[in-house]
């Protein structure tokens, strides 16, 4: 059996009993609210985490483009949930897909992109936090419009999907629960809205990892979105959503060299290993490029990738001073600020559990 | 003929011609400064590109990973340097392709590193301008005592390499032509320093995307690379390495929503198709994830990509204002901060020639 210590660098690892563990807390919290989850597999594009955090039942997905929702429908996925604004021009793509056997939900935010749209279920985007798209929950005007253009236009208006996608920005517990409840109560007042125009609206789809953990109450919701809380990462742990022990993804990279003057080891991880995303670099903690373990998964007190060339990391101790030594040839596993932007980097898992042993590959697809 | 009108979105489109120019541009400097050109096939990976700027030659190239030099390899490639400092679990991989043929060189920047490797020509990695890896030109003690390691162990110390990195950071021609020459004045004192102790180091290797275009003199240097120039993009642009117009690379997008209220055109090019790169956040002028143009790739005033999601872009005008008005289906093009990057994110180019017919898709590969 492999070891990380064989691998070729850089390479992705993902630990599965982090994966399981993660999933197994946000189920326990929605089925303690009592609605089910629609796993965002935006996160992982992959066939055999999907079937870990799913424990192999074929559950409602959500998609962030149409190749996922090709591809897990050919694993054998049938409710899908397409939960990017629809545009006509992708039409006969989604019709292609619905015809072979796919139930897939689309969305909208206007009567205008509703008109392109024929023969299928529509949520309509609600903008509960002004980070993106979608409508006041306030504008039951528009809602209505955009429900009128749908169902003339040959379509169910389904209901309402918002993502409180502000979220991410938040600086206590207390504040994203705040968060959530505002994503919660403007999705279903929303939903309300159109049901009171006559719509039977029976869809109310929420969520982000944040507000997913933390909601306390999910009163009218009829299902959860999230994908990141599979992996989690060092955006997710800075806000306290997660702890970094939990962190299922790190880049194995190798030493190969140092700057003993600049206090600085070189490896063979850089941007295109790890993305370009500094998603820390706004938060309390910059994690630079990303948090250094050892090959046991251990953090390295303070080092951090702190710049990245497209195949070089520069570590170093994080505000300055004089790094371990750690000859070349050294193997180190670097934790990521975002799993889906690190995740994308890459067209494999080497699967672990807690050890160093690889015990499977599991393939991950990318593009459109 | 299919066009850019029936593309699915979002899409990485390539304009030949304007590679073509982009590599006889730098190809009449450099004949003119009587030096080759040592193609990084980094940025394009794709042998296409490369066929088209190398005239169809299967001249020297240079790679970042084994996977590009085994890719460019199977496209007949046979002089390839691997750029990057090379570590000895690397070396059952570059053994085996060395004995199907290839002449493949390497490179180290330190006797620890030298230790490991055995049967190649190697380069020793100087540090011209303190950016990243490299022994500093005037320290003929450490040079020495690489160079020696590297015979001991059964390798050629044959010459020098130095990337002149920092020069993406200046801030005038003027500038750019002064890192030029302590780049190569730097890399020609290193090789002139092992000479001097007795090794025949025949090579001196410089180059980066700006110094390659503005040096007035190469004297003493034996090949340049270069790799961002056969696409250029915004960095470049914005340090006047080139024009806007000179950029042949772009992403497709589809216009799928607005947000009148905060001057926000919503588009499906989010930073998975762009990347994360925001590397003209530190330039005179921030590009955000990149600068909107029309179908024809002509930008529309102040129109850049202000946020991005996975797949929503967050199209605004530069500092605020009324957008244009482009309707939901509306086609954009979107010039990339970073080609390297930008291009990382997709495995196909769809070929233009200054009109919207798509003449070809020329593959490109990713991983390690």
């Amino acid at each position: 059996m492999p070891t990380l210590d064989d691998l070729d660098t850089p390479a992705l690892v993902l630990d599965r009993a982090k994966v399981a563990a993660n999933a197994a807390r946000l189920k326990t919290h929605l089925a303690t609210l009592g609605v089910p989850l629609r796993l965002h597999v935006k996160t992982a594009k992959c066939a055999e985490v999907a079937a870990l955090v799913l424990g192999g039942e074929k559950a409602p997905i959500t998609v962030s483009t149409l190749k996922e929702a090709e591809q897990f429908f050919d694993a054998g996925y049938r409710d899908i949930l397409y939960a990017v604004g629809f545009e006509r021009h992708k039409l006969a793509r989604a019709q292609a897909l619905a015809k072979r056997g796919a139930r897939l939900t689309l969305l909208v935010d206007s009567a205008e992109a509703a008109q392109g749209i024929t023969g299928f279920p529509v949520l309509i985007e609600i903008d509960t936090d002004g980070h993106r798209a979608g409508v006041k929950p306030d504008d039951g005007k528009t809602l209505i419009a955009i429900a009128q253009a749908l169902e003339k236009a040959g379509c169910t208006a389904a209901g309402v999907l918002t993502h409180a996608g502000g979220s991410y920005n938040s600086a206590s517990i207390a504040e994203i629960e705040a968060v959530a409840e505002q994503e919660r109560s403007g999705a279903v007042a929303a939903a309300q809205a159109l049901r009171r125009a006559g719509f039977a609206a029976p869809v109310v789809s929420i969520g982000s990892t944040p507000t997913a953990h933390f909601a306390r109450t999910l009163e009218g919701v009829t299902e959860v979105r999230a994908g990141v809380f599979v992996f989690f990462d060092l955006v997710m742990a800075g806000i306290d959503v997660c702890r970094t022990e939990d962190l299922a993804l790190s880049v194995l990279a190798t030493v190969i060299g140092h700057r003993a003057d600049k206090g600085w080891i070189l490896v063979d991880a850089g941007w295109m290993a790890m993305s370009r995303d500094r998603g820390t670099a706004r938060q309390r903690v910059d994690q630079g490029y990303g948090v250094v373990c050892d090959l046991d998964g251990a953090p390295i007190q303070d080092l951090v990738v702190t710049e990245a060339n497209q195949e070089h990391g520069i570590v170093a101790r994080r505000g300055g001073g004089k790094p371990p030594e750690l000859p070349v040839g050294t193997r180190l596993r670097v934790l990521p600020n975002h799993a889906c932007a690190t995740g994308a980097q890459h067209d494999r898992y080497h699967v672990v559990e807690g050890a160093r042993d690889v015990l499977a590959s599991w393939p991950r697809f990318g593009g459109w």
